[in-house]
């Protein structure tokens, strides 16, 4: 039984400081039609399944003018996932590479970002595609896709800085 | 002045509840050119000024294999702003729209996420192009831009999974 949570040969494990420099906020709740990790999709879909979003109160008025965008980004908590691991063999077969260089949930910090498309929102409630999460998994955050949005504040100086060529 | 943490005119603010349904680790510090939330991008540019990304222990052996990725996806913790705005007004001009219809740095938990072009990476330190945020502002995550990566691990059934068309 792989695929869960042990170890598998030549993953490093670390002991990790204390999880406190700051604290998050659950602010909804994601439903998906996947309950075992061992059956989500690695990577979500812009034509996968709609899957639903609840946004829990104080939040809800936020979601003001977001119905806007087509593609939304999504921040969720992967509230499952071990957060020691520094190498990682993603095909258990011995071959490790270090876990920024992957997109496993196991992380320091497991916050998941995907772009999914925006098919309604309803109240509190979102309907989405591209999603690749458990049934359950805490939201942390939405906003429009970063490609498909135009900041409204004031231009700033930083807006214009260019480095030098590489 | 404005610009800063004070409330505008049209505003909402909530009391959001305690943030502690998890915690976080800072697992670096990002070093940019800016000083002041008056002066930084609103968004990064991928031409913008050369960024310095200091990696902490135990994470560091955790970059192995990033630098084969020429963009990636770097998350990290707007720790000056507010958490408790549910409507903004970026131009300040008593037009308001919600929190997540916005890439504001004001959100309920303040996590930016940006796609760099990694220049090198030093031993425990990377350089990058594309960041937007202030000087000494923590880290979150590295991991490659999921436009540029495939996943390692086995297929899994939902990986084949679509939905109903629209």
């Amino acid at each position: 039984m792989v695929r869960e949570s042990e170890i598998r040969d030549g993953e490093v494990v670390v002991t990790p400081p204390s999880a406190d420099d700051a604290g998050l906020v659950f602010i909804g709740r994601i439903h998906t039609p996947w309950t075992s990790r061992m059956e989500a999709p690695r990577q979500g879909r812009i034509d996968g399944p709609v899957c639903r979003i609840d946004v829990f109160e104080p939040w809800v008025q936020a979601l003001d003018g977001l119905a806007q965008y087509k593609r939304i980004e999504v921040l969720y908590w992967l509230h499952m996932s071990r957060r020691d691991l520094a190498m990682q063999s993603p095909r258990n077969d011995g071959a490790v590479r270090g876990t920024f260089s992957l997109r496993s949930p196991a992380r320091p910090n497991p916050i998941a970002t995907s772009i999914a498309e925006l098919v309604r929102i309803d109240g509190a409630t979102l309907l989405v595609r591209g999603l690749d999460c458990l049934d359950g998994t805490p939201l942390l955050d939405l906003k429009p896709d970063r490609a498909g949005f135009t900041p409204l504040a004031p231009p700033q100086a930083g807006d214009f800085q260019v480095g030098e060529p590489a």
